[in-house]
C-alpha cells in the first residue's frame, strides 16, 4: 500500500508498463466492445466526440502498417491492432447537416488530437483492468498518409496513433519516470527545476536501462533524448493540407 | 453488472461525468501528489515525458484564468486547479545537455499534446477512483498567451487545458455518447455509418438535454455541434510561432 488513498485502480496506473508480447490467446469481441465504451465515456472538448477507431484485422493490412512503422512486429502479432483516428469529418456532417459550417484550423486539429488521447487512454486502462497489456504504436506517424490511404480514411481524418492489446507475455520492468518536482509546478512554471533533477534522473535512468539490457547498455535520458531527434523529422504537413486542415491561423495572408 | 469482464475501474470509467459543483472539503497535498503519480505513468512518446502541470493556488490568478476561460467560476472555486501544458522546453534542455539540438516541428507539437493529454487522463481517472470528480477547462485556450504570461511559461510551452478537481457536490446523468457504430470501424472508414445512426442519436440527445434542463431545451447533437462553429475560432498561431514552433513543416520555402 503505497498511500492511504490508494485503490486497485490507482495500483493499476502505477503500474503500467507497454506490452509487447502476447500470448496465444484471443481478445474476444465483447472485450473490445466494452473497453471501446469505456474509451468513449471520456471527456470530449464540447461533446464533439472527434475521434474514431479502426480495428485492424486483415493480415496484408496489418503486414503494411508494421511495416511502416519501422518493423514493428507486434503490430502483426497482437490479438488486437487499433488505429485511432482523429475525426473531424463526422463534426463536419453534422454541421453540415445543421445547416452550418466550419474551417478547420489548428483549434480543431489540436481538439481532435486531445479528444482521441484521452479516449485511446480509457481504453487502455480498461483493457489493463481486465489483464490485458498494450502499447502506443506512434510509428504510423512515420506514413500517416499510406495509412490513411490502406484505411480508406476520409478529408477530416488522421490516423494518431495504433494500439496493440493482447494478454501479456512480459513483465517488462518500470520504466523511471521524471521526478515529480521537474513536471509539477506552483502557479508559475519554475525554470530550476530541471537542472535540479536531470543528474539524479540520468543516474537512475541508467541504473534502469542497464539492468533491463543485462549490462549491455550505457545511456542515460539525456543521451536517449538526444537520439530521439537524429531521426529525420515525421512530415505530414502536406497530407493534414490535403485533408483540409489549415494550420497556419494568424499567419498573414499568403498567395497560394 | 453490465458485462462479464466488468470491475471496479470499468464501473468507474462508464460512469464519468464532468463534475463542476464542489463542496467545501480539500484535496490534501497527498492526494495531489499520488493523482499526479499516476498521471507520470501514463505511456509516453519514445518516452519523452513532454509536459508540465502547474497547480494554481493564487486567488488572483484563479480570477484572471476564470475571467479568460470565459467565465467559469468552477476555475476559481475548485479546491484544486492545475493547467496541463506540453512542454517541450525540458526535452530541448536534455538534449542541449547531451550536445545535440532539435527542431520543434508539427510532429513535436503533436506528440506533446498526446502526452500531456495521456497524463492528464490518467489524472482524471486517479482522482475519480478515490471519490473526486473534475472537468477539463478548453476554454483556457482562448488566451493561451495570457494563460503562458501569467504562469511564466518559458518557449516551447503551452497551456493545453485546465483541471479542476474537488469532492462532488452534483451528480449530473451522464451524456449519451455517439453509438459505437458511428465510432468504431473495421479494416477500413466506413462512411456509411454516421448517416444511419445520427438520426437516433439526434432523439436519445434531444431527451437528455431536455430532461437535464427541466424540458427547456430543444437540442440536438447535431444543432449543438453547429452551435459550436458560430464562435469565433481560437488562434494562438502566432503565439505558438512565438514560442519556437514551426507547424508549416512541407510548405515551401517562404520568404520570411
Amino acid at each position: 500500500m503505497l498511500n492511504t488513498f490508494s485503490n486497485e485502480t490507482i495500483e493499476a496506473l502505477l503500474h503500467h508498463r507497454s506490452i509487447r508480447r502476447y500470448k496465444n490467446e484471443p481478445v474476444t469481441r465483447s472485450q473490445l466492445e466494452l473497453i471501446l465504451r469505456c474509451a468513449q465515456q471520456a471527456s470530449s472538448s464540447s461533446h464533439m466526440q472527434t475521434y474514431s477507431v479502426i480495428s485492424v484485422t486483415e493480415p496484408d493490412k496489418r503486414r503494411a502498417i508494421a511495416a511502416w512503422a519501422g518493423g514493428q512486429r507486434h503490430v502483426e502479432q497482437a490479438p488486437v491492432f487499433l488505429v485511432w483516428c482523429a475525426d473531424l469529418h463526422r463534426f463536419d456532417q453534422a454541421v453540415a447537416g445543421a445547416g452550418g459550417q466550419f474551417e478547420p484550423s489548428l483549434e480543431y486539429f489540436l481538439v481532435a488530437t486531445v479528444d482521441v488521447s484521452l479516449a485511446a487512454q480509457n481504453a487502455v486502462i480498461a483493457a489493463e483492468s481486465m489483464g490485458l497489456g498494450a502499447v502506443y504504436i506512434g510509428g504510423i506517424r512515420n506514413e500517416m498518409k499510406k495509412v490513411a490511404g490502406l484505411l480508406e480514411l476520409p478529408e477530416l481524418v488522421y490516423p494518431v496513433f495504433g494500439l496493440c492489446i493482447g494478454v501479456p507475455d512480459e513483465q517488462p520492468d518500470l520504466r523511471p519516470r521524471l521526478p515529480q518536482e521537474a513536471v509539477f509546478h506552483e502557479n508559475r512554471y519554475n525554470r530550476d527545476a530541471f537542472g535540479q533533477t536531470i543528474e539524479a534522473y540520468d543516474k537512475t535512468y541508467h541504473t534502469y536501462a542497464s539492468s533491463r539490457s543485462g549490462g549491455t547498455k550505457d545511456t542515460t535520458w539525456s543521451i536517449e533524448m538526444r537520439g530521439r531527434t537524429k531521426y529525420p523529422p515525421r512530415q505530414y504537413g502536406d497530407f493534414l493540407r490535403d485533408q483540409r486542415f489549415k494550420l497556419d491561423d494568424g499567419q498573414e495572408d499568403q498567395d497560394d
